[in-house]
């Protein structure tokens, strides 16, 4: 709608190089962290400001779909940046903006997704004018129009449990510092963060030399000396530990790598070779290749024999902790305080005694350091595990079935440099259940859960592949690799949700292959309840629609249903070859990125873009980890899913 | 995920037909109030008291593609029925239902625009069960995972100011006098309430007979000789003004509708034989063919002469006020204390003096009791306005341009009893300029603005519509007229937001009319600001895919695209043969409603059903009122639009 009153632009006089409008200098800020891309919708009251973004070199806006998806797609963004610049916890934060009430409250839940999982994200929401705050004018997008007016700062109320800092901004003068208080927040503490922007403050004017001077990004409270002292203190705690224990392992659970300590505990399981697990959360950070790895557990649920195995275990060390039912196969892990040490993002827990401030990546870093020259690692003490059975290939007619899928989608779909979003449902169970190649990225919503992220997130991180943030990083900034593919995996329940951000992934051609389980509803939901009832059928759709709909330029060959082994298998050939011939040309996608949107392209032109590979189960078709999981509530549970038609 | 513990369900032995699970007790409860649909997304936290609205007779669940469609749908679900019973304040009530967090998240942005537009909505969430809410178990959809857990009430903090009231459903015992307060809270207020139901207590179970209690819907404050005095007191005060009046008026806004109050004006303006003006989001309250009607303002905008006679009246009677900027042409309305009654949805404002509580519609009932047999309508003291020019119809090969096109819609498509659903875009600029045929409802969230809330309303319009609710009820309940379809009239930039509502029009057989007004974008941001920036752009679809993605059962016949007046007149005249086709078997909808979902029926089939119509227009083309609008912004502004290519 109108805009009620033109907002000023405070004259900059044509030589007036010396001052920038507030909302260059928040998004020059922004680029200095790394990100390369603001994703969001626009509206009335960020407008101008938009056109802010276009003045910072190597910053570009991205729309979404919507505000929701637009907040699923920054924290996409950041879960595979900051996977990818691993030994650094001041990775690119998602960045996303929205417009007054209407689209902060649209990317509320989103939002409180990254808040939940330890996601680096900032939300700019342009704010309504600030005398008409002021008058409480009842302008649109207000809650209410009764004397004496909307309170147009009511929303900013309701996002204040979803954040760990919010930049207000109101006056022009002490606007840089807030911002730049905001930002190192958001980097130090890995959550989201909101910066308010009134539309007539953006433009106003500070001084362009306020950009050179260096974000500080170092943590705020106490003396070095202190800190240090903390890291050391903790460190010799862990260490003086494991030289008494006599079966010691690793289990590295998520937070791990959301506080940029990927790299140093890889570094750090090596030099103590000792055997790792992981969470189902956590999976793939430490590679799964790797011969101290043991397996992937949710709770008591994994591989047979790997939860034995943890349990020999005569001391954990647990690294990045996220304990929430889902990760933990509803608290069965089994990590008692008395043989554990919980190293949290910012402390370190040994039975009653915890270590603070102490954060993860820099305590991984000295404990490493910390170890003695003549530290052997100990021969390993735990049984070792039996080789997994190969997994018997059915034959090709063989109706697609949930137990024999996913090893075969891990072992000819994924390729190292991959970044996995698995949404909540059934796929995530099956997908966890496998082994992965080596430099796999790995990210599901499992504890948040909200359905529908994946999507969106897939989307956010083929942005950051676009932009070259998703692969291993050289020194100077640039990709190691020119691979690197988004691979969504989800059922179509949850991508009823969102699916208007394939929208986008097609315009913007990114990289991402949509691994779509079609099954006729929410199936996770009908193993829990209701499997025969109407309200876990979704509204029926014809994928193969779906591409031309969003005008993909050649929808036909990037689009495969499969209903049997046989079809799978011809079709994970076909999406290799298509991948390996477009990345011979790395560079085509951004070229073309913009160019080409909405216009027909030529059937087979090389172009990495988006893939849709339809998988036909059946409703009540479920991965066995599931279903184990379901069976363990009890035998009247077994008797209803055998009463229902599931397969027990 | 899965259910952590199983819920319990408290023996109900076979013959305890006295009580009833309490659920179940809600679910009656707001069938009571007329409610036939209950719309939401499930949940592992509302699942198990899904099943529980199937054992109330006429009630049934609808799911909807997310769960902010879900919520502009329960609103576009409460706006369709309440403008159809417009001689209750009574009428039934839109009712969404989410799980816990991640859902009632999701559709918060939904519910507030109900808050800040007086929709009744009925917001049910699932939460956890209350041991684990008590013991802050990091159950998935927590917000947090440190110690000492995450409070699983912080979402029902979240929507606090969205609401008028919240049932914190805890203990049994309570849990039915909580129910029913706020139920009536809603009915009263018309805005919305929430009940939070732990899921282990919807199973609980409480008296069957608590159900024959009638629902107690009285205004709770104060003793009835008390309240009917006040009404006197005020509509004796209103008397009085009109007595002493030489030109009074009659303004007639959104809120008398929204407060049941529609009817009562209707016969209030008859008797009082004065003239009628209405504001944009009131249109069509009263009949645009009536001869008191002089015509539709937003502020100073309108047709030609419209704001000059209200300028003329010495006494306005304005009722029903929602004074947006949006709604007020920014402020121009001109409407000022000393010639103004304001009547509000619960108050009646003369200059300074507030006559309180004095709810709109028993006090509309009130005044006409009270006007003096004597009276005789006043002869009319207004210049009369000239008729309009008849609009020129163009040239059939002419391509579509906004400022021909609306006139014609509402000419050639809209019927008696159609129910307009109108996106904040150019198209609700341009369509409130035109003159509607009588009996038609126009809804348009005008204030709160959000975009994508028209095409989620739609579908639950369409519902109301499906349940017999929208259309005239006769004194049992049925509807009196067979007729009635819901038109959309959308952007493809709102659409873009809630495209996956579709899938529920198309699933349940509703009578939907899309107009998709396809301009390549967010073409009212454009003409606001920046208007050739590629963040203006939105994804490119081909809509030829839209209805076949979700299995229309005639998808291309119930598609139309138009980018010429030609095809425009021709494509109109097809949608009102199909119309009338179709609502010769005005229950054909109702029988096929769910059966056919999924499976293609024959080609042309009689079936009410989604149809669209695509309407290709420039980017910059907008219709005159807007343009109007946007050049009173100043002489800089008009420039700047010529600059940029607009059609000044
Ligand atoms: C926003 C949101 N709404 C609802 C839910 C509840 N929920 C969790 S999983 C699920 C079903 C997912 O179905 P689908 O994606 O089709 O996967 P499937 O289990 O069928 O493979 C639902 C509805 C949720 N987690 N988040
Ligand atoms: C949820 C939400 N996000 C963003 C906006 C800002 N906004 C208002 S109108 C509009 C553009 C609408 O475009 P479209 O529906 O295509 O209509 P057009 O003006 O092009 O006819 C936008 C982005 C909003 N009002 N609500």
């Amino acid at each position: 709608m109108a805009s009620p009153t033109p907002p000023t632009h405070p004259a900059a006089s044509a030589d007036d190089t010396t001052t920038i409008p507030l909302g260059q200098y928040l998004w020059a800020r922004i680029r200095q962290l790394g990100t390369r891309s603001v994703i969001g919708v626009p509206g009335d009251f960020n407008l101008h400001f938009l056109d802010h973004i276009a003045l910072v070199p190597g910053l570009r806006f991205v729309g979404a779909g919507n505000e929701l998806n637009a907040a699923y797609a920054a924290d996409g963004y950041a879960r595979a940046a900051s996977s990818a610049s691993s030994d650094s916890s001041a990775s690119p934060p998602g960045v996303l903006v929205t417009t007054h009430g209407v689209g902060e409250l649209s990317a509320l839940n989103g939002v409180a997704g990254a808040h939940a999982e330890h996601i680096a994200v900032v939300h700019v929401v342009g704010q309504t004018p600030r005398a008409l705050q002021r008058s409480r004018a009842c302008i649109h997008h207000g809650l209410s129009s009764e004397a004496p007016g909307p309170d147009h700062q009511v929303y900013a109320g309701m996002s204040e449990k979803v954040r760990i800092a919010a930049a207000k901004l109101w006056d022009v003068d002490d606007a840089p510092t807030e911002i730049d208080r905001v930002l190192a927040a958001c980097v130090r503490g890995r959550r989201p963060v909101y910066v308010f922007l009134p539309l007539d403050l953006s433009m106003e004017r500070v001084p362009r030399a306020l950009l050179e001077r260096p974000l500080d990004l170092a943590p705020p409270e106490g003396d070095a000396a202190a800190a240090a002292a903390m890291l050391d203190e903790a460190a010799n705690a862990i260490l003086e530990l494991l030289g008494k224990a006599k079966k010691a392992a690793v289990f590295v659970d998520v937070l791990t790598a959301r506080h940029g300590g990927a790299g140093a505990a890889r570094r750090l399981i090596r030099r103590l070779g000792l055997p790792v697990f992981s969470s189902n959360m956590g999976k793939a950070i430490v590679d799964e290749t790797d011969p101290l790895f043991v397996g992937c557990l949710n709770g008591r649920m994994g591989r047979a024999g790997v939860f034995e195995r943890l349990q020999e275990a005569d001391l954990v060390i647990l690294l990045g902790d996220l304990p929430g039912d889902t990760n933990t196969g509803f608290f069965s892990r089994g990590l008692g305080d008395e043989r554990t040490v919980f190293v949290g993002p910012f402390d370190v827990r040994i039975n009653d005694k915890t270590y603070a401030p102490c954060p993860l990546a820099p305590l991984l870093t000295r404990l490493l350091a910390l170890i003695p020259p003549t530290y052997t690692p100990p021969t390993p003490a735990f049984t070792p595990l039996a080789p997994a059975p190969p997994s018997p290939t059915p034959a090709p007619t063989a109706p697609l079935a949930q137990a024999h899928l996913w090893p075969l989608i891990a072992a000819q779909l994924l390729k190292p440099h991959d970044i996995v979003l698995a949404e909540t449902g059934t796929a995530s169970f099956g997908l966890a259940d496998t082994l992965f190649p080596p430099h796999v990225q790995w990210h599901a919503q499992s504890y948040y859960g909200s359905i529908g992220w994946a999507t969106g997130a897939a989307a956010g991180a083929g942005v950051a592949v676009q932009d070259g943030l998703a692969l291993p990083q050289a020194e100077g900034g640039s990709p190691l690799v020119a691979e690197g593919r988004v691979v969504l995996v989800t059922g179509d329940g949850s991508f009823q949700l969102a699916m208007q951000e394939v929208g986008t992934m097609v315009k913007h051609g990114l990289p991402v292959v949509i691994v779509l389980v079609n099954n006729g509803g929410y199936t996770i939901e009908r193993i829990i309840h209701g499997a025969g009832q109407a309200y876990n059928d979704i509204n029926p759709a014809a994928y193969a629609h779906l591409l031309p709909l969003f005008r993909h330029p050649a929808p036909s060959s990037h689009y495969r249903r499969c209903s049997t082994f046989g079809e799978l298998s011809a079709a994970l050939k076909e999406i290799e070859a298509a991948t390996a011939a477009a990345t011979q040309e790395p560079s085509a996608a951004q070229e073309t990125q913009d160019a080409g949107a909405g216009t027909e392209r030529p059937e087979g032109a090389r172009q990495q873009n988006v893939q849709l590979l339809e998988l036909i189960t059946d409703k009540l078709d479920v991965p066995w980890r599931l279903m184990e999981t379901i069976k363990s509530i009890g035998p009247h549970k077994v008797a209803e899913l055998e009463r229902e038609g599931f397969a027990v």
